[in-house]
């Protein structure tokens, strides 16, 4: 079929619209028309050049919500109709992984997923005859696409797709990162780095789970409206911070952070969120992405004194199973969404999302198709 | 009183066996006769000159066990005749470290502690007027001691003091730091790094929760035998395996160990035992202490994927709490110490109980008065 589908033809170039070709569905495969996608910045990252594991071309976008249009030999969860979010980790609830109970890296597409291909070892996009790559597994850029039966969460249907989309990566990943990775407990002090995106679901998440102290830091003063509005109870710009931040932090949370979160990609700021948490007890987790060859470090002081340095993906969330219960919680009123999406655009000004990230002008654009 | 004691009056040079005046216990302190005590590591680094806080002159020691001879006033959970294990990290229950539950760095006396004198800010040691500071709170190399009433774990009356002070540290450093804090459970894969006397303990530790795989990591082919007596189930020498170590053990473990251990102090070591763990949820334990300055560090990547990243001091046991259970298991043949003890000497001979340890020709020895 004909698929209308912003296209990554080579690293460091815009985005184009193009119709490329989707074949169907093959076993264990689904169709998917997307109705809307967010734009993050994972995907922004890959299409600088800087992702090593970036495939060109390829149909990028992994925030994205729909409808199910059609299943592959062998699908039993899902039918035609279903609304459905992509998950760039799925769960297959069979490997070694999802069996562990430990972690939500199901590894059931991992090798294939990263190569840009399905399951099988090939794509089911092209364009001209040429193969254009999957991404995450997902390719949300595309008003149809083709997942796995395990990379798909299904979801009540009277849920808003230009909002619930955003639950594909962004608010999963910031909320999860709270009550799967840190298991942040009520009374906590909770400190977040980066007020983005990320960061304002980790502050809602700290808001939800009962956190008393939730402190933002950020060199903008402009992210403190929101965050305060999302829960944030304190703000520091490192700025105007007399001397090292960290004994700062430490001063102002009366010992240092029950729980910290690293939500920019920063090495730097990974160790002061590691070393601002609490002797004794406090936890640290990275989310953000550093960039390719660098380096955390620390002396290991830190964590002799029972400091514990981690890290989360997708917020440690089981996408099937979990990711239903937060389009829940958006429905209900518990979690905020609609104030985090910025802009609205159609697929044809996808560019203009990349834009507005860049200059830091947006927290989320969504594409609706 | 007149007390004989080990003194270390400079850096770097032997012990003088001396009479030392000691003054009776104040408010809240002990007076302790100290039967046997171990030489430790610890005890050798702050010798040395390396510890960035060693005071002197000093009677060091601090892995010991006796009997309580005195106690000072308000003093209620010890009275004259009961046994005894000196605790260098205290468990006072009162301060916000104990009643957290979530740490074991009682901060009770930390900061008296740590200048070498008791709470009220001055020592009970003396040497012809000369103030003699006392070390880890616990000071072990004398016949009597003071100690404050919350670090003294009281234990049953039929254990052989020259066995059981070795759980005054190392014992309870290996074996804690398997349960206390990371907290393996039946079936795990644990890779330690080190078959010295911590390593050697948890891999008992290790053992004794039920773990599958236990490998032992060290360049020394000679720690072979014993290792493997405590529970050892496989031994690599890393300069014996082609190429590098992380992918090897990874191998070894069919995708890396649930839990390592880092016994050495060795900061390149530690990034090893965190990145031989397995995706997903493999637990790296620091217990090593490295050099002052020295930095850990690694790819963040490495936590994204789910490894963690933590450190234990006393192997996270609350000592009055925990200590007279170890001595229970002991007792009750569930734990090996006999086959640790390697040499049993008179205070007079302690200056070759260092030379033993730093020849690698001990693992640990014990002191007897």
């Amino acid at each position: 079929m004909d698929v209308k589908a912003a296209v990554a033809f080579e690293a460091g170039k815009p985005l184009t619209i193009e119709t490329v070709h989707l074949e169907g569905p093959k076993t264990g495969e689904v169709l998917v028309e997307i109705k809307a996608t967010g734009v993050c910045h994972t995907d922004a990252y890959t299409l600088s050049g800087k992702d090593p594991e970036g495939l060109f071309p390829a149909i990028l976008g992994h925030e994205g919500a729909g409808i199910v249009v059609e299943v592959g030999k062998g699908v039993t969860s899902l039918k035609p109709g279903d609304h459905v979010i992509p998950l760039y980790i799925p769960e297959c609830r069979q490997c070694e992984y999802c069996l562990s109970l430990k972690t939500n890296l199901c590894q059931a597409v991992r090798a294939t997923q990263g190569r840009g291909v399905m399951p099988d070892g090939t794509s089911r996009f092209s364009l001209d005859g040429q193969t254009l790559y999957h991404y995450m597994g997902t390719s949300t850029f595309a008003n149809y696409t083709i997942l796995p039966e395990i990379s798909l969460a299904k979801i009540r249907e009277d849920a808003p797709f230009d909002k619930v989309c955003y639950i594909g990566c962004g608010v999963t990943t910031g909320i999860g990162a709270v009550i799967n990775t840190a298991k942040v407990e009520p009374g906590a002090k909770v400190v977040v780095f980066g007020l983005g995106g990320i960061g304002l679901n980790v502050i809602q998440g700290a808001k939800l789970v009962g956190a008393d102290m939730i402190v933002g830091v950020d060199i903008n003063p402009k992210k403190r409206a929101l965050a305060e509005k999302f829960g944030m109870t304190h703000f520091v710009n490192p700025q105007e911070v007399d001397g090292d931040l960290v004994p700062y932090l430490v001063d102002l949370t009366k010992g240092g952070a029950d729980y910290s979160f690293e939500c920019i990609g920063n090495v730097k700021l990974m160790r002061q969120a590691l070393e601002c948490c609490h002797k004794g007890w406090g936890v640290s987790t990275i989310i953000g992405v550093a960039g390719a060859g660098e380096e955390i470090s620390t002396r290991p002081f830190q964590l002799v004194t029972g400091r514990v340095w981690k890290g989360t993906a997708f917020g440690g969330a089981r996408g099937r199973t979990d990711v239903p219960k937060i389009v829940d919680w958006y429905m209900d009123g518990k979690i905020n969404i609609d104030d985090l999406i910025t802009h609205v655009m159609p697929l044809e000004k996808i560019n203009d999302a990349f834009d507005l990230m860049h200059h830091g002008d947006s927290i989320r654009s969504v594409i609706t198709f």
